[in-house]
């Protein structure tokens, strides 16, 4: 029989509050991840492990609960780690978001920023609070000879601290962003940058989402004392950890699904009558440095300026959806974003560009199959399923612009344009080069697009990760 | 007998310029390069390749004239390639500066900087253009199978030209600052990187300061398709290259013969006065973003907030060398340290940091003999010799506190204190625990550095390549 599973992860699959007749009720979070780890879980057996994020759910972490909750028919205990909401903000923002997310996309300004004073040391104390607290609840619930799944870079120390705790246990740990190489992670102080890489050398499994970042986090571990690693094996301490990559993908036949609904299909007569006959640049993301919207527009801007005749039949339309309003980096980002967008409109016309800023799924999913050009140009990504996702549901032989730092682009770049995210010139030159393409080769380019963009999915992401567990513990 | 030499540097020996009664005279430049290099012409004859820099000079490239001069006792025929203001400052300041020091320093700001539209490409093509005259005056006035010593990031496309006009010629190129990993050299559009690389690799023997800045080149190289390199030695297009690490040095006779010339003892005399019984906390640098200047006023600040009995009794004192004051990031740059040093002495007292923004050499060298702490904290730096030049000079038991990135480090980490530049808490305990130091630690500690930093100097960094340059030649 198969091994039961524990899930640990920052976001949980559900998120409870309380009605003000003093009920609780749970939302469920999106996203491939959360199906199809629930679905790995339905089928085995076991618990989540997550931050609690609202009162209600740190009531529930505070009485110790394990509640039961169905996430799309899968029955799912779920138990929570409840933090002081200081402790929290430290280990969340400043640590995770603003040092970990920060190097591992080279989002600093070296000669400014960053500077680690102490408010930074307290950042890394809570950051190793709050994982010691989730290693420990994962080692008081993880079932007998189970399999530890374990998520992102918020929670990069737990696998080591939970191999000391359970030595029993399988330990897979999946790292969803890029991984800087060494002279870069080298901007932060030793205790951290050997404490995250010594805290993934805990896992048994430990999985990127492409072979680049694979080899970044290899040349770090190189860069460390007393770490070996011989091809994808790397030893530390007597332990041997496996390094892999395990792209992941979207569910076409879910996202099908969820583009046929009402919402949905509202938003897309609504973006079609404001679009008229106008020809539709878009870009999806998250409110987010690192998916590079202020030069986006600069190019949308540079190609408007070299080609006066396509001005007021195109748009671009950018929809934004919050994210970490509370670091300040991105607060002074998006307001740039903004005021640039106002300036182009005010040299091109109203609404040359458009710029939405709200938590609306189903416009995204609506203006994905409307668009003629989709811009998915980040300085750096892990993967990035706006690409994936798109040409999925796209009806228009829209053709995608996208960064040759995403890591969707190993697998799509042959139907893509590939650009240099940081090269405001070509990537102009890519959106005006993509508008002009000829029918034919758009169709043909989408359709190669959507077979590549549906090769990979959630579900296979996790199989191929749990058979090389059982490889593992198989070894062990 | 030895092989005649072409130096070819950016910068030459000397600059002409012409008197009001029409006389042209020359000033030598300053530097422990220039000596190693005229020195080596004295001894094998030859000619040197450089950049007209005033009117006078351009005035001599433009009648297409060698000019005979002196420095140190050695004739030297100096070639000036004259090239139009604009042009120039295209090659100089927009691409070699701001493009090509910046990606090999990461000075940039991702979420914004670079952005590559219009300008930036006139600038490659400025910096083409003008590697390209070099390749071509060096063709021409190179001697018969002699030897080609090319000079730093300004004419890395020199090598590669120039064995396609001179096949018998052999050609070193000397790379003086960091070189940078692949991710953030890939900011660059590809051709530029790959020209860069490429055109190195026009070299027989191609040298770094150190064996890091080596490495990441080798990982450059083998990120571009058709390039191989095994080992330190590169393939590309039926010819190979050879690299290297030369670490550079100073001079210790010729540094002690000139901080004995009275401008320096005067020099001396004024500081101490100024200083009286303080401990002095000191930088030598040039006004440049990647000395991190910035970072040592802030560690300065802190490590007085946590040690206020040492208010009034220690004093920081930045002696900083203009530098590159066309380019607006570093007019930015400057002004914010200065708005800093104001706003730190306005907390703790007038002049608890002495910024000192001239061109004063004497003082330089006067201040060396007089600190108990040398900061020098760059972000990233090639090689470094304030760093080995301080401890040369100084007569107190002075401290080093180094910065990890900086070249030097590899050979002075022993007796120096070693922090990560962007880390200001740890800056700050350094300057801390170097001021709390006790006397015999200190003295045995600069007496460590002493000898270490005299243990390299230009003369066996050239008598290296030259030696490996004949293997080559051997090979060939």
């Amino acid at each position: 029989m198969d091994p039961q599973l524990v899930v640990v992860s920052n976001r949980g699959p559900v998120t409870f509050e309380e009605t003000p007749t003093g009920e609780r009720r749970y939302r469920r979070g999106v996203g491939g991840l959360v199906t199809a780890l629930s679905g790995a879980l339905r089928g085995r057996g076991g618990v989540w492990i997550a931050s609690a994020m609202s009162d209600a759910d740190r009531a529930i972490a505070a009485a110790s609960e394990t509640t039961e909750v169905d996430v799309g028919g899968a029955h799912i205990a779920v138990r929570f780690v409840g933090v002081e909401e200081d402790t929290y903000r430290a280990y969340y923002d400043d640590f995770s978001n603003r040092v970990l997310w920060f190097v591992h996309h080279y989002l600093w300004d070296p000669p400014r920023t960053p500077t680690f004073t102490d408010s930074d040391a307290d950042a890394w104390d809570a950051y190793t609070d709050v994982n010691r607290r989730f290693a420990e609840t994962t080692a008081l619930k993880a079932p007998e000879s189970g399999v530890a799944l374990i998520q992102d870079y918020h929670l990069a120390l737990v696998p080591h601290l939970l191999r000391k705790m359970r030595p029993d246990l399988a330990i897979g740990h999946f790292w969803h962003i890029p991984f800087a190489q060494p002279d870069y992670l080298g901007l932060l102080p030793d205790p951290w940058s050997r404490g995250v890489v010594e805290g993934l050398l805990g896992a048994d499994v430990l999985g990127f989402q492409t072979d680049r970042w694979l080899q970044n986090f290899l040349s770090c571990v190189r860069s460390l004392e007393g770490l070996r690693a011989r091809d994808r094996t790397i030893s530390a301490g007597g332990h041997r950890t496996r390094a892999n990559a395990y792209p992941i993908g979207v569910n076409p036949d879910h996202l099908a699904e969820i583009a046929g609904e009402p919402a949905v299909k509202r938003a897309r007569t609504e973006l079609k009558r404001w679009l008229g006959d106008r020809a539709l640049v878009l870009r999806v993301d998250r409110t987010e440095l690192s998916k590079n919207i202020l030069r986006g527009l600069l190019a949308f801007e540079l190609m408007l300026e070299r080609r006066p005749e396509l001005r007021r039949r195109v748009v671009h339309l950018a929809l934004l959806q919050p994210s970490r309003r509370s670091v300040p980096e991105y607060r002074e980002y998006i307001d740039q974003c903004t005021r640039e967008a106002e300036r182009i409109n005010a040299r091109f016309g109203p609404e040359t560009i458009r710029l939405e800023i709200s938590d609306d799924f189903p416009r995204s999913l609506a203006a994905y199959s409307l668009y003629d050009v989709l811009v998915v140009n980040p300085i750096f990504d892990g993967m990035n399923l706006v690409a994936r996702e798109g040409p999925c549901l796209n009806r228009r032989g829209g053709v995608l612009v996208l960064s040759r730092n995403a890591g969707a682009a190993i697998e799509l770049a042959p139907a893509a344009l590939i650009v240099n995210p940081v090269d405001v010139d070509r990537t102009a030159r890519a959106i005006s080069d993509a508008l002009d393409m000829p029918e034919a080769e758009r169709h043909e380019r989408a359709r190669r697009l959507r077979r590549l963009a549906r090769g990979r999915s959630p579900a296979r992401w996790l199989d191929a990760q749990l058979r090389d567990l059982e490889k593992a513990r198989g070894r062990g």
